[in-house]
């Protein structure tokens, strides 16, 4: 059995719990929470929740601590903090400031003996693996990253912080005839705006006036400006009845050539259509959990990415039963 | 530089040296052949061609052989006898003998203190890491592989042996009605009728009855009789128009459920799209040589499969690199 424990009770802290169930060889032992313990109520029975300031009381209690805080301000602190008493995964997914993540994590691990795993998910993550691969073997080509159609949670934070806006809700979606031109294999050079729309579902304040949010969205710089974006408003009823999902997904495709000169096109395509973005990801973190536990058993120490684990190393199976049904 | 040998000079031995030239960390040293060296023409200046017989003299030469013959009669054969003298790659396909075929390959590679990598390409290979993958992540789900649309070798062969056939090549088209079930999420039965149709392109022998050899092709058992089948004649210089290529590719679609219910469905999807069915698995190949050629630096020895290799490994760019470009 590998113990867990989870830092940080949200959206993520919630799917690690159910991914954990649905391990049978995974066992959650305790949640981590900044609030008070007592008003946290989780699923599993038997766990304990504990107040995040006593985690080092159960240092030998837990194999692989899983940390779902945020990227922005609280992974870059304790991951490496925790990755002195624990082996940890993260899902940091700040991509410019990984390098410097990893250098802090790697330096906490390696003094302490533990694994450490970073940016584990799905981008950063199996999208990751997937353009590693595809780079890999097709060395003369181009790589397309499209998102969506899902949730874009930093584009919905940004509609709701524009003044008149009551709520709100941005879904991300590619292009479709974009995403038809990467397939063809003809290597397109795409804008911003080619490659993905911007679709918002807006509830307005009391009094506020539509004309003047809709330009404040549509002309806000980073967020929107250069996309194709569209505003409907609706009521808060319809947001909750409509809206209340977290899907994602997304497109990784490379396309390349081979041939003594280069006369053979190829298009290696990877998708994921997701209902619940923070249970996928808290699925993928599961299986690497399991990973961790493994290396660190193996004396294995230091930071990680899903580039330095072989695939075997996340099945619950042996080595002749993947050989045997997966292979 | 990683030194590349060559045993067998098919289609796909010039795929793998035609891989080899796009790769700027590989060469091409030799290529070794059973037919008379001085017959055999390939495309690498400097490069020689020499007879397999005389393979032990390259035992310092070469860091990696890629054994390029047959799954049925030659690998079996070939790898365990190769792994005494070289780190080797296959593409070994015939699933249900790949566990004894890693028993002998193993054995030979760890007498010998040599690296011997199986069964890699893409089925199997990239579709088996996939299967790994999503099984992993979703583990209450259901797995489908489709193949094509593409030419079946042994389909090929099939139609050719039926009398009053001159030529023929069969493409497998996955059903697309089938394909459209799985990616809803709706985890179907499918039977094999309702996953692929065979399509074959016939030249006949003259005077041969076109009833009489569309009955035998739809009712061959295990190649046919279990498909919907349909059954093109057309001219020797048709076939040789518009059927020279070698394209396949095919879906690896895993769909499953998360959450403390099961309430949330996701659909995770792998395909190739391929020009040519030999270079592209020729591909795959140069780029776990590069693999095979670090683990043997490092000391591992044995049999390994595509599930044993961190990813990292397949590239030449370093760890910095790929973290800070392709995370």
């Amino acid at each position: 059995m590998v113990r867990i424990g989870i830092i940080g009770y949200g959206n993520l802290g919630r799917g690690v719990e159910c991914a954990v169930k649905q391990n049978e060889d995974t066992e959650l032992v305790a949640v981590f929470t900044r609030r008070d313990p007592q008003t946290v109520k989780i699923l599993t029975p038997g766990a304990t929740v504990a107040s995040v300031a006593d985690v080092a009381d159960w240092k030998d209690k837990i194999d692989v601590m899983i940390i779902c805080g945020g990227s922005a301000t609280d992974l870059p602190k304790q991951t490496p903090e925790y990755a002195k008493l624990f082996n940890v995964v993260d899902s940091f997914d700040t991509h410019a400031r990984i390098p410097e993540h990893f250098a802090n994590v790697d330096a906490a691990a390696k003094a302490a003996g533990k694994v450490a795993l970073i940016s584990c998910g799905w981008d950063p993550g199996m999208f990751s693996l997937n353009r590693l691969y595809a780079n890999c073997i097709l060395p003369d080509g181009k790589d397309y990253t499209f998102w969506g159609k899902g949730v874009s949670q930093g584009h919905s934070d940004a509609i709701r912080r524009v003044p008149g806006v009551k709520n709100g809700k941005q879904y991300t979606i590619p292009v479709e005839s974009a995403l038809e031109a990467v397939r063809s294999g003809a290597n397109p050079e795409l804008t911003t705006r080619q490659k993905h729309v911007r679709e918002c579902f807006v509830v307005l304040e009391e009094g506020a006036d539509p004309a003047a949010v809709e330009n404040a969205i549509k002309t806000m710089p980073n967020y929107f400006a250069d996309y194709d974006t569209t505003v409907h408003f609706i009521s808060e009823e319809e947001l909750e009845r409509d809206h209340a999902g977290i899907p994602h997904g997304g497109f990784v495709i490379r396309s390349g050539k081979t041939g003594w000169n280069g006369e053979n096109k190829h298009v290696i395509e990877y998708s994921l259509k997701l209902d619940s973005n923070p249970e996928f990801t808290s699925s993928v973190i599961v299986a690497y959990a399991r990973a961790v536990a493994r290396l660190s058993a193996e004396g294995v120490s230091g930071c990680k990415t899903v580039f330095d684990i072989a695939p075997a190393y996340l099945s619950p199976l042996s080595g002749e039963e993947i050989r045997a049904h997966l292979l």
